[in-house]
């Protein structure tokens, strides 16, 4: 059983955005050796979440982000009185910062129609984090 | 410290649906032979996800379904133009695909009322794989 | 490669409360000697739930308190005739049960403004329980 770490760094351009950051995730995987275990990635920033979902049509971070719009409205919080994000925060704390994906045959085991997003609530920020954790053999 | 790998593999009968996995999940930590770990789970599908709920109660599955229904209403959605099932990807997304449960004794350490569900929000499928990933000792 | 066990314990005084566990998590990793892996987080009980969240502000809380109980009301549920505390269920099952972060360098790799919150959607209890297990080298 060996470990590996690594960071994926990725800029954000708008307010709220989903970035597809798959790619940069697998090419870890294979850079780690590791062909049988787990890929576990976690989102610094208190205002980042991270969603496992499908990048077919790119209509559906659209649709994410509006829904999320109307479940979280903006500026209605106490928050917003310091720094005007109070939605940014309640939006990432529900989708969450981390998610685990387990590694077969030296890939990331995610479905045909599966990416995985880095959630940015608070953007544009030129670097977002995602730290990547491979655990396996 | 080893690893253990398996799929579980259910059926769904219904548009949107909690199937209990408990059962499954358990039987492979069993299998294993592992003491102490994680039992990691993966729901593949990006109109699927899971989550840890009560199982005790048959109406919970109930309510979480339609308060999901509230938040995500069907049909008005962009992706709706291509596959009609928006709403199906954004629960999934908020949901989440991932799950990692401890074992403590070689068992899984859920409380007493705590069970794992794979949730189909585009259903109904003869087919949901969810991944399993055990490391321990 | 060694994995190290814990419970983290903790009551809460309100019926719906985050209790800030971040000290209580880092003294577990600090005690497991572990420098890189991972620290897997678990919350037992059907009415709480793990939220990686800013703690300068202590509105944040509150905040996401208030934001959930509008998208889950109360007292509209059919679990509540059994309970009376559907919505503290609904709750957890969004936000989830379980949280992976990584270690490095000996220290949980949170960002300067994350910490880590309990949720308690159905307080208050004399003894939340969080199950910690931390895995590397």
């Amino acid at each position: 059983m060996t470990i590996y770490t690594e960071m994926i760094k990725v800029s954000t351009n708008k307010t709220c955005e989903l970035v597809d950051i798959t790619e940069f995730a697998s090419d870890e995987v294979h850079r780690s050796g590791i062909s049988t275990g787990i890929c576990s990635l976690f989102a610094q920033g208190a205002t980042a979440a991270l969603m496992i979902q499908e990048n077919d049509d790119p209509n559906i971070p659209t649709d994410v982000l509006n829904c999320l719009k109307n479940i979280v409205p903006d500026g209605i919080w106490l928050h917003d009185r310091i720094d005007n994000n109070g939605a940014s925060h309640i939006k990432a704390g529900i989708i969450g910062a981390s998610e685990t994906i387990p590694i077969v045959k030296g890939k990331l085991a995610l479905s045909t129609w599966q990416n995985i997003f880095l959630c940015d609530f608070d953007g544009p920020r030129h670097c977002r984090t995602v730290l990547v954790t491979i655990i396996g053999d």
